[in-house]
Order: C-alpha cells, then structure tokens, then sequence
C-alpha cells in the first residue's frame, strides 16, 4: 500500500534502519534515496539523493550508541534540509539519547537532556516525535511541538494475549523512580502494585527489599531503559526471595550494553519484553521477545502530516500529582 | 549585621514581604524602597525608588495566590530593572506557580510551567533561585543559571530534634508520585519507607491502601505542595487504618485553599510542617507549624553574589534513576 | 450564515465572551469549543476541545480587569496552540491592556505595553488585531504584523445619524494629548475643533480651560479610554462654563471602573457612547450608549483569513508629523 | 580636565565631529583614534586604531542626512567593536534618523524606526542615548536601555535668559502633533498655550488658523524637527495674521534641507533656535541660533558609565495621558 | 508569455530595474507596483501598491553603488512586506556588497558580509539567491536557504561560439586568489591554466609575472569584480610582456568606478565581458561586452517558486580542497 | 610560573591533554580538574570538580577524531559550565573539526562547519580562539569574537633557522586552492612561488604538473590539514618529476589518518612538520617533525584574558583580493 499524499517524504539515518523500513512499509511511504557516511577522520557527509524543497521531511533516528555520531548525523540532516527548503524537518527519535541527564542532580552538572533540546531547535527542526521518554518534562525542554507515544498499552496488550493479568500478577517497579509507569501497566492489567526498594539508595542495589506482597505471584518488572540489565537481575532476584514465582521484564528502550546479556541470563527473569526502538549490535538475552513501535509511530506519522490529533487510541494513564 | 558589599540590592514584590524581610535579615542586607500598586483597572504600576544602574538585583516574590498577578508584578520588575540598566536580574522565587503544568498530559494542553520560564527569561532575568521544585526537571526549562534548594534536610533536621528517627517511624509518600521526597527523608531520619496507593488512581481517592507496613508506628507524610490537604488527610486515614500510631504531615508549600484547614484539622494529623515559601490569608489547620526557609535563601543569595558553589550543606538525596 | 473555509477556527477566552459571539454571528464562524478555568489557587488550566492541527486559530481576548489574568489566560491559550500544532495563531485584542505604559516617563519605569508585547511574540503569537490603540506606536512594539482598526468612523457615522455634524458642533479634546483622535472625527463631523488644557499639567484637573470657542455649540468631547469618568466630567464642566449647548462623551475603550458611573452621572453629560470592546461589571453611567465592534473586527478576520487588504472602507485620518 | 577612569573611550563617527569634539571636552573624555572612509563603490571600511578590548565604547553618530550611510557606518563600527571585544557598545545618538516613521499609517507601510533599532540590536549594541526622540514611544521598540534627554529645559533656560516669559508670551504648537512639547515650554515658562490647527489636516498646509489667543503676544513656535521649513513659516504667518508681535521658533534638530533658509529667511520669524545635534552643509536662515547639546549629552554619559541615574536636572514635563 | 501561478510577485527597487525588468520577461512574471523615494533629508519611503498578503515576494535588489542606500531600500522594503502579511520574502542580489569584507584580515576590522547577512535575516528575509558570490562561504552567512548561481558557464558558452577554446587559449587567474574561478573556465574551455603573482603581494602590484605559460597564447583574465580596472590592466600587461596574443578579460559583475574605463581602454585588452548584474552610470570602457544574467536568475526564480531543485544546468566546477 | 590572576580557569577536555598541558605550563595556568567519560551507551558525563561561578573559563578541545564524540563533549561542558554560573566560557580549538564544510557545493548540502558555530554559540560559548582555519571566512560563521592564530609565521622561523630560504627554494601549493597560504609563507622565506594544478580537478588526482619552475630548486609544499597524505604525496613526486631538489611537507594540522603513513613513507618527502594541534593514535610518518603550538596558543590566552589585543607578533601575510 503506497501512501498517496505527494507532500511528505520519509528519510532514516543509520541508528536503526529496520525500524525505519518497518514505519515506511507501516505508513505506505517508500524510505527516499540518502547516503550519509563517515570519513576516515570521523567527519559524516550526507548526500540527499532527492529534492526535499517544499516537503514535509520526517527523519528516522534514534540516538542510540554511538549516541554523539547519531546525533551529530540528525543534526547536519537537518541543516541540509533547511538549507535545501524543506517545508518542515519533523525528527522521529524512538530512543531519545541524553534523556536521564534532565536536571542539575549535583553540583556543575549540565543538563544535557536540554542541551540535545536546543541542539535540535536551533538546527531547524520544527517537531519531534518520541516514544516513552524517560521524563515526560523533557517535553517541555521544547518549544516546537513534542509528541511523546506511550509503550504500556502495547506491553499490556501483549501480556494480556498471554494471560498475564488480574490478581495473580503483580507489576513490580524495579526501584522507586519508575512507580508511575508500573501504576499504568497495573491499571491495564488489573493487578496489584508493589516497589523494589533500597534502603541506603547509593546505587550499590545492596539491601533491596520489597515494599508490597509478591509471594505465589507471577512478577511483570517494568522499566523505561534496559541498559546494565543490573536493575532487573537484580529485582528479580529480590522478587524470587520474597516468594514470587515467575518473573517477566519489560523496558521501552533495550540497549542491552556489553554484559547485560549474561547478566539477565543469569538472573531467574523468564523473558525479556522490549520494542525495537533501538537496534544494537550487542548479544541478547536468550529470553529477549521484541514488539515493534513501527505501527504506532507510523500512525503518529501519518495523523501528523493529515493535521488530526495524535490522540492515540492507547494512551498513558494520567495520574494526578 | 550589614553586609558590606555595596553591589547587591535586594527588593520584596507584594507576595510575601515577610519572607522577604527575614532573607533581609538573615542576609545582612536591607530592603530596597519599591512602590508597587494596583491602578482601579487591575493595572500595575512599579516605582523602584533608589536606583538600580549597575547593581545585582535580587527580587524576592513567590508566585503563590494570585498566581498571574504575581507573575506579571514579577515581570514588570524585571523590564524595569532592565531597563535602568541594573548588572544583572535575579529571581528569588520560593514557590514556583504552575509548577505542575510540566508536561503535556493530554491533548492541546500547554505546558505553562515551561511558559512561565520563557516569560522570565524573554523580560530579562539572569538567574533563578528556587525551593523544593515540584519537579526537578524544571531546571532544564531554563537556559539561565537555574538553583534549587532542598527542604528536606530542613525537615530531617527538625524531626530529629523530635525524636522522631529510626525503626519506630515510618515515611510515607502519600501518593505514588512523591516516592523519591519519601526515600530521601527516610534515609536522613534512618526510617523505612512505604506508600500509599490508589487502585483506580483516578483522582477520586478511593480504594486506597499502603504499600509496606506502618503497624504500630508513628508516619510522616510526605509531599512538596499542601493544597487542598485531601492527599494528606485521605493518607491519614488510610495509614491509621493500617495500624499506624501518631501521623505528621510535612510538605515544602502550604498553600491552604479554603477548605483545606477543616479538612486537615478533621484529619488523624498531630501536626502539619511547612516553610514559611507561600504567605496566604485562608485559615490554616490547628496542628501548624512553620519552619523558615529565609536561612537556607539568604545563604544562597550570599554565595551566589559572592561567586562561591551553592552547594548547600544539605542536599537532598540523588538517587539513581 | 457559516463560513465555509475549513482552516480556520475562533475561539474566545474569557474576558468578553458577548464580543467574541458577535464577532462569530458577523464573520459566520461558530465558536470553538474550549474550557478554561481556574483551581482554587488561581492557577489557569485551559482544556480546548477540539483540534487545532493546522488550523489558523483567531482568539479574541481583550486584556482588560483583572488584566493580569486575562493576560496569562491569553498567554496559556497561545503555549496550548502552538504545542498542538495550530497553523498560526492570531491574537484579536479589542481593548490593549497596559497600552498606557508605552514609554519611560520616570526613571526606572517599565515600558509594560512592550513587555506585553514581547510576551506575545515569545509565547508563539503569530498576528495581532487590535482597536484604536491608545498609541498608534504600539504596532512597532511588535516584530510581528500588527493591525490596527480605528474607531471615528464608527463614532462619526453614528453622529452623523444623530445630525450632530458641521459648525453647530465642536469636537474637543479633553485633555491636550488627545488632538489628533479629536482632529480626525472633526474631519468627518465638518465641525471645528477645541482643546481642554490645564495650566498646571499636574493631573489634578484643576484651572483647566478650553481653547478654542465652544460658545453655543454642541460640543463631543473624545478621548481612546474611559477609566475613572474624571476627564470627561471635568471638561464637561469646563465645556459648559465655556458657554457649550449639550455636551456628548465618547471613548472607544468603556473600562468605568468603580466611582465612574457615579461621577459621569453628575457630570453634565449628555450621552456617553463606548464600543463593546471592554465587558465590565461595574455600573455603568445612566446615559449609556454602547456601539459593537464586532462587525468591524469579524470583517477584519475575514480579510486576513483571505489574503485580502485590510484596508478598512473607514480609515483613520492620517495626519501629517 | 580630563576624566580618569581607564575604561571608557569616545569615538565619533562622521555625521558631526564638532558635536562629538564638544561632548569630549565637556566629558573630558579624548576621542579615540578611527579612521572611517569610503570606497569608490561606496563601501565603508573603518580602520579602529586603538585597543577596544573590554572597554565601555561610546560612539557619537547622528543618523542625519545622508542616513543610509551614516547608518551603516554605525551599524559597522558596532559589529568591529564587538568582534574586538569591546566589553559594551553604547550609541550616543543626538538625531534619530527614520524617527517618523514610527507607525503604520497607510496599508503596507514599513515601521523603518523600529526597523532601525531592531538593526543596532541585532549588530550588537548595548544601549542608546538620544535627544528629544520625535515620538517618545520609539523608546519602547529597544529592548536594551534607551535613554532619552530632553531639550525644553535648555530652551527654557534661553527664552528665560532672554526675558521672554509670562504672560506676555505664547507658546504655540505650529501644528496639532506637538502640543506636549509646547506644553512642557510654556510651563517652564509660565505662558498659555495655542495650537496651529488645519482645518484639512492634509499636508497642504492651507486653511490654518490659531485656536487660543495670540493678539499682541510674543509668540514661541516649538517642534522637533525642523526640516524644511515649511510648518514655521506657515505657523508663523497664521500667528501674525492672527495679531502676534514677534515670532520666535525653535526646534530640536535642524535639517535646514536645501531651500530651508530661503523659507525661513522670507517668514516674519525673529530667531530660529535650534541645537546643534545635527550638522549639515546646507544654508542656514539668517537668523539662525544654536544651543549646544554637549554638557547634556557628556553628563549623561558620564553617569551612565559610573552607574549613577540619568535623572537630568532638567526634565520634560510629564503629562498625564 | 505570463506565468500562470497566482502567488508570486515579483519587485524591484532602485539598483537595477532594467535587469529586473528582463527578468520579469523572462519568468512571464510582472513587476508588481512600487514607489520608492527619498525625501530632502535622504530617508526612503516605499509604498506598496499593491497587496503582499500571502504572496511569496522576490525582490531584485543588486546592493552596487550607493551600497548603504541600496541596503537600506531592501531592508525597509523586507520590513514593510513583512508587516503586510506576505507569506515569504524572497531576496534576489545579483551584486552581493561588501562580499569582500568576508574575514577579519587585520585586528578591529568588522566583518561587513556577515553584517549585511545578519541585517537582512533580522528584518525577515526568508530566503536569498546571489550571483557568483565573492567567496562562497558567504552561503554560510546565512541560516536561511541561500543559493548561490555560477556564471563561468555563462562565460564559458560565450567564448566557445567566440571559438576560444583549447590548447590555443590560456585561462589566467590575475591574482593568486583567484585561481578556483580561473581552473573552473579553463575545464570548460579544455584549455590550460597559469596565474598572474605578484612578489609582495602588497597591493602595489609591483614586480607581477606570470606563473605558467601564455606565449603566443591568446588569454582570458578572469575575476568576480572588476571594480577600478586594475588588476586586469596590469594583469593584461604582464601577459603581454610574456608573450601572449590577444587578452581577454571577463569579469561576473561589472562596478566600474570612476577612471576604470580610462584604465581598461589603455590596457592591453580586446574584450571586457561582464553581466548585467550591476548597473552604474560611470563612464564603460569601448570594449565592453555584456551578458545578461537574467534568463539564469528567473529560471531559478521560477523554479525555486515551484519548489524544484536549483540545480542549475551550468554548474560551476566543484574542486576538491 | 604561575599566572597570578585568581579570575580565570583552564580546563582540557580529552581531545588533546598533552597540548593542553603544555599550554598550562606556557600560560602558567594550572589545568584545573575536571572528569569527563563515556558510559557503556556511548553517553558523555562530565565532572567538573573545582567551582566555575564567576571566572573566565578556557577549555581546550582540538574537534579532531572521534570529531562528534569530541564536539559533543565540548557542547555539555559548555552548557554545564554556563549553568554553573562561569563568567565567560572561551574555546580553545585548535583544531576546527568540520570547517572543509563550509559551502553548499552541491545540492542539497549542509554546511556543517557554520552548524558547528551555531551550536557552539547556542550551548553558550562567549568567544573561540582557533588555529589556522580551513577558510577564514568561518570567522564569520560567529557573532561571538573569533580570534584565528595563523601557522606560517611559525613554520618560516623553522625553516629560516634551517637555512631553507630565498630563490634556492620554492614554496608550493599542492593543489590550487592553497595559493594564499603558499604566498604567504613564500614572502616571508623571500622565496618563488608554484603550484600544483590537476588538469580534470576531479579529485583523481591525474594529469597533475606544476605551474612555475621547481627545477634544480629545494620545494616546500604548504597545506593546512594533513590528512590522507594524498595531496602531498601526488604534489611530491610531480615536484620530483619536475626537476626539484628534496621536497619538504609542511601541514597546520596532522591527522594522518590510516595509510598516511605508509603513502607518506613511500613518497620523496625529506620531512613533515605539523603543528601538534591535533593528537591521534595512528602511525605517523618516519620524517615527522612536530613544532608546538602551545607557546602561541597560552600567548593569546593571556592577552585575551587581560583585554589587550591580540595582534600577534607574527600574522599571516594579508593579501589583496
């Protein structure tokens, strides 16, 4: 099925050129023609192998490792798309790189997440669309319009085709930070809550406990960015002393960082749900089972250029604070 | 005591001239004559009545009830500031209104927490000191020099000369939100953790219940903004439900609208903790206790002034997310 | 009727929704739907109801008591468009608040009617129309296109109605900043022209006099803002001890603050006539006489929505200096 | 004598040197050394011959005829002074060139003031200091401090001097526009006030008469710009014919365009004052005056480099609008 | 022919309307109305006479002598087709002025290019299109779209059908800096290539010789400026003294200062090519040749109008560096 | 030696530690302490570990390879700097990664080198100090001051001190668009002048041969950044080919990617000298030579610091164009 409206194009980078093909077959719009390579000295040099004047240009790129060379590539497309008259440059960025580092936590710390933010803005680009930031005040380090799609509802969806709700699950936040996106996925499957906790809060991950009953339950950990794989082998361990039986893990972002693989191996966690925001070159998990973001972000994609809401069908659930 | 340097000035705007006049004298230096009045229209109109060419200016004003009058005296401040030629513009703002609006949570909402940085930023401030931010990603919203203090260890403090530390204490974050202000407190006072939580999380408060065990022993709660006092009064309950012995409530802003006194005072509370950020004319609960945050701001306007870190003696708690 | 152009919606806020149904009836665009209100702690949330992706949104709000809130309501609303995609969003602000404060007449004033301005601009304003603002100077405190629609036609063709034309009436100034408004309705009228002047120039309104020769005239006194009634009921007095006949009052901006009614009741006053650019709640003067904008500015709307002149059939007197 | 401090150097463009020779002696600041020519193609190059590194720069430059290239030529000098590090850039600017065009007047009309200062901003200026600014709203289009001084004072002081005072003279504004400036005259000299009104307003300049009372008086026409002439010497005709003694006009800054003095020289004019904030080649009338502007001009500057308020001893008189 | 699309207009100010009017035949666009004058005191005034409201605008403006009043007509003419609505503002400068001040060659100099770049994005150009700029990098002035078009392949059409092509001929750069401009005409002519130095390079042009063989060659002196004429006379004189045939001398844009067509008519030269990018009324040397330029700016015009790659057929030849 | 200046700190990022050390040692400046690494995603953090509030901050960071690893750094440091309230930021860049990206040379290009500055200048860079730029028209990429250090005088003291001067010696431009760095190195060694020109410019690298005569003649080949080693090599053996003595190399900047060495091993270079403004891993040829730029670099450091002008003692030849 081919998308029939003349005005948009479809570009990716080279963070993640499965995802890209799978919004492109998703939304009928063909990937156009780049070619951006790397010097021998490091420099990237985009060559846009079609005209981009007077379209709405979207580009592909998450900002997963080498995350300075992606996001210098999306920030010199941009400029060669400005310059070049693009209609509007709208950045899909499923993994946006630089998130956690959104607030001065000590002394002389930059915050980088704002910096990416400003990058972005002055280079040209007149929108951006995310999937599951880690904070979602990173869309207010915007001025142009941020649109940020949420993961639970496919993570529930799944879980739910796999029978893993009600009372016998309980959705664990593997440490006190990530509660509201474990609330949400308790609400769509409705199961009970519970907390990984740490007494000393020094990042060790020594003295974890559970706030909340876990015992003869079956455990979905749920998590923003799988990185280390420390922070779910390490719950899952402390789920399976404090009696749990099963124990699954899902993250929006898997990164998976050399030694995580091993690492959740070894840890008693049954699978390992993320989507394919970020493709990385590193091993798996054996228990590793993508979902992929492509449907969605392809709906976002195509509702933007028609000017109707994204308003998306599966939405986060809103808690008051 | 007077401070020497003769290159700050320091003025109060009309929100909380009393909190004003404590960071004077904490800080050694005088008040600087202002007129601000409202015209029968609604009109401001400031007279800053000593000059201010060359100075550092530091302008003291919470943007507490009413929130868009203070702000536009705020505003109207820094233009004029600006205006003659003051060195630099800094913004004392103890209570930050509309900190709440930080994201966009639903569709065609604004982020007015993130307007209100631009606004201040477009008329001209230079830096802003702020205290116990709703959010600390608020930060990122600004591109100036952004200082945010902690209360916390205001209160850490104070509850140990209570007495209330260790195992006998519980604190609780009266919703799930307020998690990591819960987890910082409880590392100071050397307590255990736990949270109450909401089935629906809807809003409505009902089907709530604490996660971890509050058993026979005395609570703190825990929260940055008293509004209403239904978080805390609805926690109260829930926690004596539990088994909980005495229950304190403790939050860095007490705004007290109509209601929320009889509302606490109806409340199983020993005795509500704020600091003195927000000054209100609405009846206050019974069990009021004020600690001044004037030491901890004077202290920083000092050192900024002065060129050294604000690195305060008391930090609040990084965790890791 | 209904406009049959798809792209454009109208949405008014809070301050004059009479005017903004006028304007929709005129221009045969229906409202949008939008819900603003405010918490008890006097912050704003807007909710607006329907999508602005793409539209050109026109928002009508004029900035008068309480100005403050009308602003940042004004304020808000733009934020909400712009992170939602609106095509453009176009301010249409009959009454200008704090268009008075247009220049530093003391030291250290602020010039707040550019502050206004750059807060606009800043939070995303892409047009701004407004009516028979108090310094015509005020369109060059925007970067942005200005209009500017002009009230004497109106004015003059209503007295032309009321036969008050040619050299059995004058029109006077009332104060002497006022002479080019009071010179371009003479043109229309074919009347001559006088001047109330105070010796001292102190806003007392004392020794005030009138140049020129009002001697069993009719005399219209016009002025841009009616706010306390204190210069109409002044040089009414003035007027008639001069010798005039009946003595009429017009203003474009009706703000009537509290006292005014009162005071223009006892003046010798025959008719005060005001557009509806201002709604306000406070009594009005007995002899009230109320002219609607609307078709003027829902004209103007259309213009600008159709890339067409808006060159109003009535226009200004363009004076030469 | 000269001023001490280290910090601060004048230079001067090359729109009038004298005047800027004047404000140095008065200063008793030297001027720098700079070489400013142009090319055969009309290019200016100007060669700084000093070190502005980390000094206050003050450049004397008034943008009067030809305007274009005096405006340039300033809007270089700021872009050489801030590439070389110049700590600020403050434009001393007696005559501010495009200062009429401060409006949309007619449809498509540029605001070539606002235009101007938007072009000193953007080049990297500082702060502006001017003379008597033809609208004092043009103060509002910078957002960096603008000072404006003015120049009734001075001319009260001369008439003063000269025994024209009281009763015995009338002050009279030579057209409808400028009766604020002959308000603040004839308070200053405690004299009644006439206006020259044009009972077409069109530029014609034709149907004028006095309304006030000149008969047997000493009459003072004041404006701001005199430039060719032709509103003195129509006013001063309309006064004589009204029964005016002598005539004396006086104006801010004197164009004198070609064929200036022949009209001035043939109108019943006994003095034409003016300052010398504008120098030009053309013929001046016979009876000519000039006031010199320095000591204003170089008191101001000096307080503005040590930080002092520019409060002038002589202030315009504020009116009430 | 006329151009069908109704959304283009095409103007021209003061600097070159016969070039304009050639383009405005070749693109089938007309003039649209304009009037643009200078009063006595040298300020312009321009008067649309004709509706901008969403029309994307193109205005031909080459900034040849007097550059700062050609300057000045296009920003006023940008700043007034802004505040009227036009939908972009599209510049058309064959002749860039000032290119040549590009670098801070010596301490405190300005960098005029980047100024005029700075000036005309900050009064609203949107997009800018130039002829052969003195050193491209100027592109990158510019954070709009700016292309740039070659005229070597214009040239290089001539002197082929002049059958001046291969081993016979000899490409001459007449000063090192040159040489890119000079390689790219010897490509197309497939001729050889030698340059003109000079020992001290000292702007005396003493002691020049060539670099590279002209004997019984015939030459062609190519440059971007033929401003006074003598580079190419003394460049035509060293070729001559080294043997060469005839010399020929092409330059893209034509400013002929007073005395260079004296200079030309005594030097060695049989032909001086330019285009019309420039008009002067300067006296021209006999053996003037020129080329419009016109046919290769409207093609772009038309083409950048219609949102088609400006890839001009004739590109100028992209060396390695 | 230390700088007795208490205002002014000294940081080095990681690109080039020994430069920066030696620039301490010059300047006598410590390096103050600072912890910048990678985490296992690729993601930079930066420890700053003294205060930065109030001092003139220097960072040296060369942008050679990893070019966006190294950009990025500098970017965060920049924005934590700024947040952490440092005076004024300086970048020290030796090296310009990017700055051959300077021009639209083909369509749709970017021009990342003026992308560079602009996020330079967005992150909050207040002035950058560099070394032999690529084009000196980047100076114009800023608006914040940009001082640019020229190499050539350096290099002549070297070979001037090894007796390679005047007509025994040519002074080459490899390719033809290095003719102004060769002329310039060439009048200070009083030395001819030759280049090496490619008959198709196409990069190939064929058809090369000299313009000028290298016979019987030392040649030095003069570039500025060393990178393939391709250039040279080519330029060398066509030198050779045409009768030259030995040959020397001398580049601003080495980078040597891989196979530099081995190309520049095989060709007849007698010596490579390179400034040490870039430090890279990869073999360097066995005839390097590396002359310091530290001495220069710390001399401008100061001179910028204590606002005297930076005219160094050796400039770049400035050449008429």
């Amino acid at each position: 099925m081919t998308y029939k409206d003349k005005h948009i194009k479809l570009f990716s980078l080279n963070s993640n050129l499965e995802l890209a093909q799978k919004i492109s077959e998703c939304a009928g719009i063909p990937l156009s023609k780049i070619e951006s390579k790397q010097f021998s000295d490091g420099e990237i040099q985009i060559n846009i192998e079609e005209s981009v004047r007077g379209y709405d240009i979207f580009i592909v790129q998450s900002t997963s490792y080498p995350v300075n060379t992606h996001l210098w590539e999306l920030l010199i497309m941009i400029d060669a798309c400005k310059r070049a008259s693009a209609n509007t440059v709208n950045i899909v960025m499923p993994y946006y790189g630089y998130a956690r580092q959104d607030r001065t936590a000590s002394p002389r710390e930059p915050i980088t997440a704002k910096l990416v933010a400003n990058m972005l803005t002055t280079a040209g680009a007149d929108r951006i669309l995310t999937l599951d930031l880690h904070a979602v005040q990173v869309q207010g380090f915007f001025d142009i319009p941020a649109d940020n799609l949420y993961t639970v509802p496919l993570f529930a969806e799944y879980y739910q085709s796999q029978g893993l709700v009600g009372d016998d699950v309980v959705v664990v936040a593997p440490k006190n930070s990530g509660i509201k996106r474990a609330r949400s996925l308790a609400d769509y499957l409705e199961s009970p809550l519970a907390i990984v906790d740490y007494a000393d809060d020094d990042q060790k991950r020594e003295n974890g406990y559970i706030i909340g009953d876990v015992k003869n339950k079956n455990v979905i950990l749920i998590d923003d960015i799988l990185n280390t794989g420390k922070t779910f082998s390490s719950a899952a361990v402390i789920a399976k002393d404090a009696g749990a039986m099963d124990v699954y893990a899902v993250a929006s972002h898997g990164l998976f960082t050399p030694g995580a693989a091993n690492r959740l191996n070894a840890a008693p966690i049954s699978e390992v749900l993320v989507t394919d925001s970020v493709k990385t070159e590193t091993p798996k998990p054996d228990a590793i089972k993508y979902l992929s973001a492509a449907p969605l972000l392809a709906h976002a994609i195509i509702r933007i250029h028609e000017n109707k809401p994204v308003s998306p069908l599966f939405q986060y659930n809103k808690a008051a604070d």
